[in-house]
Order: structure tokens, then sequence, then C-alpha cells
């Protein structure tokens, strides 16, 4: 069939007005490619946690695993927390609950939109930061101990199962990247393996998929030495598989390269479920204004619709995705400024964006 | 006394090409203000591993350890390490056993330095970040686990100890910083409060550090948006403390905004021991060349110095501290260029800094 069911989750803040300005844009887009999108509103966050007791209901989650993909704004507010202090994170749930160990996110420079390093290359900038989003240190949430107000401690854990999973799928994107830009996609393994045993391990299970895909360079990068090459040479990378946490620093760090969180779109894969957000978060100081940036949200909508279309809901939805990035660069090449840098507000972003969608 | 003993330890790599130009640097300066430095130069590393078997001897610990201070170029070689595949990282094991919890690394703009971003405030950049070095994550060196080839755990530890020391020695650092620069220094500590339990005992434990400290403004920020910051608005940030791997990981970052780890110097601090290196590791692509930069060496010497004067050394270390670091940014407002940039090896930059000193 050429029609899907997604499942909406706005979210809180910033989420819930991104999320509109990306459904706005995916209307105009569905019309055009004749698609089906039909999308299923569902509350789970900090507001819904306030006014639940759950962040995400059973329910809630439920139709959003049955739904053809997950659109997700932004989720969590200040001041609202869980019990021991943490953040009302569902997002996190959803990776764990759903198995999305793949954590795609593209840093690429939009041309025409300001870029902080004065290196003219800082325009070629085009890598994926690919976060394992299941364990790695983030396997500790929840698990965590305090002993005796003294020390605590939390717990790092890499599994054989799941590199070999992401490493492949770093491989197999890298596949499709050269092919799709017509030039040699290199992986490179982000660890601390001169340190960490579970970090060797991960080296290890790494290169050991790495001989699985002879016609692509691969290697490996410490994560310290990795932070000072992005800001040296990241238009040198690539494809950039690594640990959760490491990832979770690297794609902010990333982001802020091409223009900051609202540049940054991303996809948490799973082998058979897929959540995608904008990397930014819920904007309290912005939320309501009107001004946020929902560039990051677009961009993760045909992030999903390419998705989509690799699942085998038709080339229609393969287009679709094809035509928004052109659409979201031709805006920008052509002058359109997002509140950040002096311009237009949420709705004007996205209605120049539409405008480039014929 | 107006004199004192340092242990030197060159190392490999480059190690040994800084650390020589950073001695050659401090005999003028003690010269030209009558203190006395005299050193012990004792061999450690991954080269004194091959020889000997052992990276750092019992014999040379304790020699370094009963010296006033250690200066230490840098150590590792790619292809040499121990039987579990870790690398050769004696500098890990001063910080341990020397209980050198503070790892200082100042990020600073010199004048006439390039630096990557084109934002013109980042000549104003100015800030330390300040590493916990002995606990955090890198507790787990040496205790990691590998089960049946199928999983491996590392363990980060937070004590309440460390935390306060830690957080105790950021508020000394503002307070001295704002009574040398004449204006307020925020501490801001770099954490993942709202994930990891470890992480919100030390932000709880660090808070209440600050509450001993009214006259310094404090906050907390999580390590991905810090990442983006330091981007951003890095010349916005004064003291950073942060758990060890963050702060691996941002010192590098941080390095690469203000020209690179040729420009980043670094000292590890305990309550009576400290070790002194540049941030950089031992270059084996541009070692025996005679190009390394010795900048960072040399800055590591300055922040000896003047840390050899708080401990009692007398004046004439504190004002040489002070002439050795507008040396350096004398010699580079007037032109000189380190090999990074298309300017002079090693020697050059070492007698540029000297040909400052009166
Ligand atoms: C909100 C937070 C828990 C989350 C994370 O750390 O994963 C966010 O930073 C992200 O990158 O998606
Ligand atoms: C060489 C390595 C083990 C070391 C570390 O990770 O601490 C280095 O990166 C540093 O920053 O001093």
């Amino acid at each position: 069939s050429n029609s899907v069911r997604i499942a909406l989750l706005p979210g809180d803040g910033i989420g819930r007005e991104v999320t509109e300005a990306a459904t706005f844009v995916m209307e105009k887009l569905a019309r055009r490619h004749a698609i089906g999108i039909a999308t299923d509103s569902l509350e789970a966050g900090a507001f819904a946690y306030q006014a639940t007791g759950t962040a995400l209901s059973d329910e809630t989650f439920d139709r959003a695993k049955s739904a053809d993909a997950i659109l997700l704004g932004a989720m969590g507010w200040p001041g609202i927390r869980y019990d021991d202090g943490t953040e009302i994170a569902p997002q996190l749930d959803l990776r764990f609950r759903l198995g999305l160990y793949a954590g795609v996110r593209p840093i690429r420079a939009i041309p025409g939109v300001p870029l902080p390093l004065s290196d003219p290359r800082a325009a070629k900038i085009d890598l994926v930061i690919l976060r394992e989003s299941t364990e790695g240190l983030f396997y500790a949430r929840g698990r965590g101990t305090v002993t005796d107000d003294a020390e605590a401690r939390d717990t790092m854990l890499i599994t054989r199962a799941t590199t070999e999973r992401l490493s492949r799928f770093a491989f197999r994107l890298a596949e499709r990247r050269a092919a799709r830009m017509g030039r040699s996609q290199r992986v490179t393994l982000v660890d601390k393996a001169n340190v960490f045993t579970s970090m060797a391990f991960m080296r290890k299970v790494f290169l050991e998929i790495a001989a699985e895909f002879p016609g692509v360079p691969a290697d490996a990068h410490y994560v310290d030495a990795m932070a000072l090459d992005l800001i040296r040479k990241p238009w040198d990378f690539d494809v950039l598989p690594t640990e959760n946490m490491f990832g979770d620093i690297l794609s902010d760090l990333g982001a802020g390269l091409v223009g900051g969180m609202g540049y940054a779109p991303s996809a948490d894969i799973g082998d058979t479920h897929a959540v995608f957000q904008p990397s930014h978060g819920t904007g309290p100081d912005i939320a309501g204004k009107g001004i946020a940036n929902p560039t990051a949200a677009i961009l993760s909508a045909a992030l999903m619709l390419d998705w989509l279309a690799m699942r085998g809901a038709g080339q229609g939805f393969a287009d679709a995705a094809t035509e928004l990035e052109s659409a979201v660069d031709a805006a920008f090449a052509k002058g359109l400024r997002s509140a950040e840098f002096g311009g237009v507000g949420t709705k004007g972003v996205a209605e120049a964006i539409a405008e480039q969608i014929k």
C-alpha cells in the first residue's frame, strides 16, 4: 500500500510547535506524491506525567508500537522529575523497550545556514554520528546505586549482539551513502579502547564485522581525539558508530558545527521499529513564543519517510523524502533565516520550506 | 628556599622534544629570577616498557614522588601495549597513585594564534576544564570484565570525598582567577544528572560545597549541552569541574577551540603532589622531525612554577610563572607561528618565547 499510519508524540514545550510544523509540511508533501500519512496523536512526556502520574502510559506505548513509525517532538520539563530526581524522558524508554539500537544523527551543513567554523571546508560537513542507543553507559539508567551517601556507581555494558548489529548498520549505511553520494564512505568507530575493557571489546567486535564489508574502509578513533578532530576537520569523516554516552556528547558537538540543535534531526532505529525526532530538547526558555526552529523536526520527518520507503511503503515515500530534503536546502539557499539567526519563526520556516515543494 | 628539584619524565616521541624545549626556556627564566630548578631525568613510558618490561619502575616512581614537582612529556606508542591490549599510560598511574584528583586544563586563546571559530568573541576564550582524574569512569581501568566473549562491563565510581575535594578546588580556583582577572568567575559543574545516579550524586555533593562559597556563582550543565555550548559560546564559561571521562573529551574539544593540542597545557594536582604535562600525546606521525609545538609543554611549566610558588617555593617562582605566560603571549602576538600553522619548529618556538624573557 502507499499509505501509512504514524504515531505522533508532540511531547512538551517546543516539541509541540515543531511537530505541528513538520505535520504541516508533510501534508503538502503527501498530496504532491499521492501518499497517505495518517497520524495518531498521543500524549506523553513531563506534562502527561504531571497530569496523569505516568509519562508514557501502556496504552500510549502500545498504540505507538503498532504504528508504522513514531514521530516525536521533545520531552521533559524543568522541575518535573521522577522521584529519584532524574528527568522525565520517555524517549529513552522507547529506545530501550523497542530495541532502537541505531541512533542515527546526521550532521550536515545546509547551504545558507551560518556555520561557526571559519574554514570554508565546513560547508562540506556531511557525516552521521551513529549513537548506540540501548546500552553502553545508559544501561545504568535506573540501575545506579548510592552507598551510605558516600559513593555512587553506574555500570556501562557493551554486548557483542548489539555491537554486531550496530556495526552492520554502520557499514550498510556507509554503502547506501556511497551509492547516493557517488563517493566512498569510511566507517570510523569512536571508542576509548586504550583504557577500557568494554571499549576494547567493542573495537574487537567492530573489526570482526568490518571484515564482512571489505569494500568499505574502516578504522577506529579515540573519543577524545575525535572531539578534537570534529573541530579541526569534521569534513573528513563519514559514518561514526559509537557508544551511547559518547554519541550523546558528540552529536551535540556535531550539531553545533552545522548551526545548532535547530538543524539536527535524528532517527532511533531498531530491526522492526523506529522513532524520529529532532535532537533538541523542549526549549523551556523559548516555548510558546512561536520562534522554535522546526528544521530539525522537518528533517527528522524526511528520515522517517526514507525509512518507511526502505520498509516497503513504496516509491512515493522515497521520492517524498528526497524532495523534502531538497526543499529544505533550497529554502535556506534562497535566503531563509531561522529565528536563532535573526530570521523568521516556526511558521515562517515551515512555510518557506513548504513553498519549495512543487 | 628559592630552589626546587623537579622530576623530568620526557616519555616517548615528541614528549622528549617538547620537554627539552620547556627545559631550555626554564633555564633562562631561572637565571633571570635567580631561582634554582634542579632536574632529575627519569625514564618511563612505552619504550621503557619495551626495554625493561615496566613502564614505570618502582624506583622511578619513588624518585618522581620525592621531587617537588613532576614535569612530564607524553607517553605511549602505537603497537606497544600491555598484555590486555590497553595502552602504556603511566601518566594514569601517577594520577591514581599520587591522588591527583584535580586535572586542570586551561583553555585560553593566545593573541595571534589562529582560532577555528569565526566569531570575534573567540579571542576572549579563557576557561578551565577541571577534569577529576582519579575515579569516574576511569575507576574501571584494569577492573573491567568480559564474560563469555559476549558482553563487557566497566563501572563508573563517584565518591563524596573526591567530589568534595574537586568542588572545593574549583571554587578556590575561581576565587583566585577572579582576583587575578578582576572579574567574577562562575563555577559550572558538567554532569549528566538527568540520567545517572552517580551524576545526580555528584551534582548533589557539588551543590553542598557551593554553599560554602556564597561569593562564587555556581551552576550545573549537562555534558551534551556543554559540548554544544563550547562551540556556541565558549567565551561565556569560566571553571568547569567534571567527571574524568567527560573531562577527557571536553578538554580535547576545548583545545581544538584555541588552536589544537599544541596549545593545551595541563596540571594534575593532588593535596601533596602534582604532575604537569602538555595535554597532547606522543605524536608518532611527527616525532623526530623537530616540528612538534612546545607551547603546551612550556605553558605546563608555567603552571608548575605557579603551583610551586603556592606551595611555598617563593615569590621568584610566582614571578617566573607570570613572566613565562606573558612571554608566550608576547611571542605569538608579535607574529610567531608554530609548525601546524605553517611556521617554525620546536626550537624556533622555544627560542622566540625565550627571547621575550628579559
Ligand atoms: C533528554 C536526554 C535524556 C537525552 C539523552 O541523553 O539521550 C537527550 O540528550 C538526547 O540526546 O536524546
Ligand atoms: C593517554 C590517555 C590514556 C589519556 C587519558 O585518557 O587520560 C590522555 O587522553 C589524556 O587526556 O591525558
